[in-house]
């Protein structure tokens, strides 16, 4: 196995995780979770996203907490930003990367849409240029990127072209999210493979679901193909909006303790992550779904 | 990646998954799941175990479960036998293969058994003999072979040492056995590796448990070690008794959805196995832990 020595999580459970939950969860539990996120050493948070209220309720609060946190020096503090107003919003909220994303299946896009994939690249243009003009960091999501549910397996094609896109647009990192979580290792491997042929591996990232169980297995495969940044969520917070009661983004805790096992340095304290991830578990009412978050917590509590 | 063209599944839920159940599984129950585990293409089950009825209540039962079993030609029924007594009840049974286990950490053996690896491992002496005059298969396993829940990581020669005693007695397969889930692909790569030099990998299994949410990833790393027989067990099916609510073995579903995403043939129908998972699951109360399970069983329903 040809492994990177060091890998950058970028976790993702205060938006991706928790725009899921349909309870509210209340803004000092949102500052709570990122500020224990970043004592952990996370290097990059996905903390908020600046969409309209309207279809996302849960996140109508971002303002607020990007407010109410503690920023940690060394630790991005990353928004999405659908359209140019949830731009300023970030901006405001003194975001240091925006997030923009597009699927990677024409039958999603259309679908979920309304708009093929080229044209709702197309409509970041805006929203690219102003954060470049800004300073801050572009990051750009392939969604659907290893199947989709309608449509099946996505062609790798699909997925560089978009990559291609979002180059074009000025990304500074690109996701390739296995967002209903179907692949498996070969496939991952290679679409890794085609997307390290247009960017370069240091700037791609992986997102995995462990939807069908298999997220560990993919990101061994990916860190492989040479990619050394992994998305996931502590407590593997964030279900599966396309299967009802399915387990959604990796946890982290799963994550940590396979990469700690590897010898793979990602400067954060697994420990405290456990901790967190009881404690948000609690929080919003469901328990963990991190096997080793769970395995070490009962080590700790025996 | 360098992957094997063929894995061969050893079904583990009859036995490993069943005995950790406290509620006595009636024998017709246990006789469908052997059956339909069968008609699904399995080619290796474990299927009971001849141990004393006051140490597993539940695997009392081994003569009748076997008696009523619909044979399948080209599965090979598996039986625990740890004494001659044991090895009699099995061959009358007609059991293809007899498993006997020691394990890898001294500490384990002496708190488990009160007595050495290597006394532990002498004992089955008569019952290796009594199943080579027999023209029985013999299959060793070799627990704790990652970790122990008394003496931590385990020794790489302490497992290639019980491998070792394990040939000597005749096993024709020899499991390395994660029993408490702690190992990771590092690792689990090394292990493998150190064992094949002494026994060819074709006879050598892994077996994993989900304790830590690993076991993918790590039958990933033990097949690009030259491993191609793996134990799983449907729906997830046994627990661990050294860490309550945890996972316990690596569910069949999740590793069938992998392996054929890898292209790697099993000769088992994995959309039989999904059934298998969600029936079995319902008849023992609780719910499977098999994310591909539970996905494939949601999207068949859908």
């Amino acid at each position: 196995m040809s492994l990177p020595s060091k890998v950058k999580i970028v976790e993702v459970s205060p938006r991706d995780g928790l725009q899921n939950e349909k309870e509210f969860i209340a803004t000092p539990v949102k500052i709570e979770l990122i500020d224990r996120l970043s004592q952990a050493g996370f290097p990059n948070i996905e903390a908020v996203s600046f969409v309209s209220p309207k279809w996302v309720p849960q996140m109508a609060d971002g303002a607020e907490v990007m407010a109410g946190i503690q920023r940690r020096p060394g630790t991005i503090y990353s928004a999405l930003t659908p359209n140019l107003r949830g731009f300023e919003g970030a901006l405001a909220a003194g975001i240091d990367e925006v997030v923009i994303f597009g699927a990677a299946s024409e039958a999603f896009s259309q679908k979920n849409i309304n708009c093929s994939i080229a044209e709702s690249i197309t409509r970041f243009e805006p929203v690219a240029q102003a954060a470049k003009a800004a300073g801050l960091r572009l990051r750009g999501s392939i969604s659907c990127a290893l199947g989709c549910p309608y449509q099946g397996e996505t062609p790798i094609a699909s997925v560089v072209d978009v990559a291609r896109r979002m180059l074009a647009l000025g990304c500074d990192e690109i996701d390739v999210a296995d967002t209903i979580g179907v692949g498996t290792a070969l496939r991952v491997g290679q679409v890794m493979r085609a997307v390290t042929e247009i960017v370069d591996p240091a700037r791609i990232s992986g997102h995995f679901h462990d939807t069908y169980g298999q997220s560990l297995a993919n990101i061994l495969a990916a860190m492989e193909a040479g990619i050394s940044i992994f998305h996931s969520s502590v407590g593997g917070l964030g279900g599966c909006p396309y299967a009802k009661g399915a387990t959604g983004n990796v946890a982290t805790e799963d994550v940590l303790y396979m990469l700690r096992g590897l010898d793979i340095d990602t400067g954060i304290d697994l420990d405290a992550v456990v901790d967190t991830g009881q404690w948000i578990s609690g929080h919003i009412g469901h328990k963990s779904s991190s096997r080793a978050g769970n395995a070490l917590a009962a080590r700790k509590a025996a």
